[in-house]
């Protein structure tokens, strides 16, 4: 499968189909066609295939996707065949809330530690796991083969975070601090800024 | 200003290069160049000025931006000069964690409720909120002349939570649920698809 030059635009819209097939999959829904998903997801046919080929088109034969097997394979081109082990630096209300979601681990998202420099929360439970403190960042990761660090504290602190996990091998940071992080070639960040999500929901208000 | 055609992608950077003109006015940084914003921002001049261009071009003259006026002029275009009143449903971590960002209140995004199903936890005190039961969701909106719904509950009941809003006139939905919503034209649906981002960062990390 030949996945060079796909657009940002493209890999942004994996999820979303990832999502629907997934609830189409626990509907014991075998098959569906184009225009099908494309009526339930309220994108055009058209554009459905030009995503799809892609990838090669995912073997579409007139008569519709077999559910499971795009559900599969775009399972694989997101990565999500391989389980990831993460880490979440913060134990606020939103690293606890992230722990919350279950369906993570279903997708082989696997949450081994959350860590915080409040010396209040060290030790105190949350879901699984235990709070530790920030000096045994840079052990826990190697010792546990973390591959995403998820960033959940306030904008100070992120980016010197962000610089200790990149110097023990962390090539993946999932951030929510509301700053933009510099890291080196190689490192990939996806951000959540929440207040520019808000801040756009605003300029879609008044228009 | 000419504000029609304005395409989303623009309009998707706006709330960045807010916050970045929000820090240099921090900084008490009076003048910047394209130039030394686009090294700061990490896009280019040429994008900077074209973005601009969309609104006027904020007076450039050669040897800068002001950066009040421009903080100032993009938090109108943004609708950040009128003040926002939100309620939460769903007082969960995420909940919480979204009223514990005070910066919201400084844009002009005011918490004024926040609502779960739960008995247990009717009642509590969140932040300076009491929780409230969903019974009085309605009668609140329409009081406290809401504006816009923030929904942070799981997938199922979002769907449910969005048509009675829009019912009493709401017209901006944040929807952390995992789910898309169906709501009619002229309602703006701002989605945070938290396991969306974090299946594009496991597709960027085996690239």
């Amino acid at each position: 499968m030949d996945e060079k030059n796909i657009s940002q635009a493209v890999i942004g819209r994996l999820p979303r189909y990832y999502r629907y097939l997934g609830d189409l999959r626990d509907a014991h829904i075998e098959r569906i066609s184009s225009g099908e998903l494309s009526k339930l997801m309220k994108v055009t046919a058209s554009q459905i295939r030009q995503d799809f080929n892609n990838f090669g088109g995912f073997g579409q034969q007139g008569y519709g996707y077999n559910v499971e097997y795009l559900y599969t394979e775009i399972g694989k081109i997101l990565g999500l065949n391989e389980a990831h082990r993460l880490i979440i630096v913060g134990a606020g209300n939103l690293g606890r809330a992230l722990i919350g979601y279950s369906n993570y681990e279903n997708r082989g998202f696997i949450f081994e530690g959350i860590f915080d420099r409040s010396e209040d929360i060290i030790g105190e439970k949350v879901g699984h796991l235990t709070v530790r403190p920030m000096d045994e960042l840079e052990d826990f990761i190697i010792s546990h083969k973390i591959d995403i660090v998820v960033i959940a504290i306030p904008k100070t602190g992120a980016v010197d975070v962000a610089d200790r996990v990149v110097k023990c091998g962390i090539k993946a940071i999932w951030n929510f601090a509301h700053t933009d992080l510099n890291v080196p070639k190689g490192v990939v960040v996806e951000n959540v800024h929440l207040s520019d999500s808000l801040m756009k929901l605003s300029y879609m208000l008044q228009k």
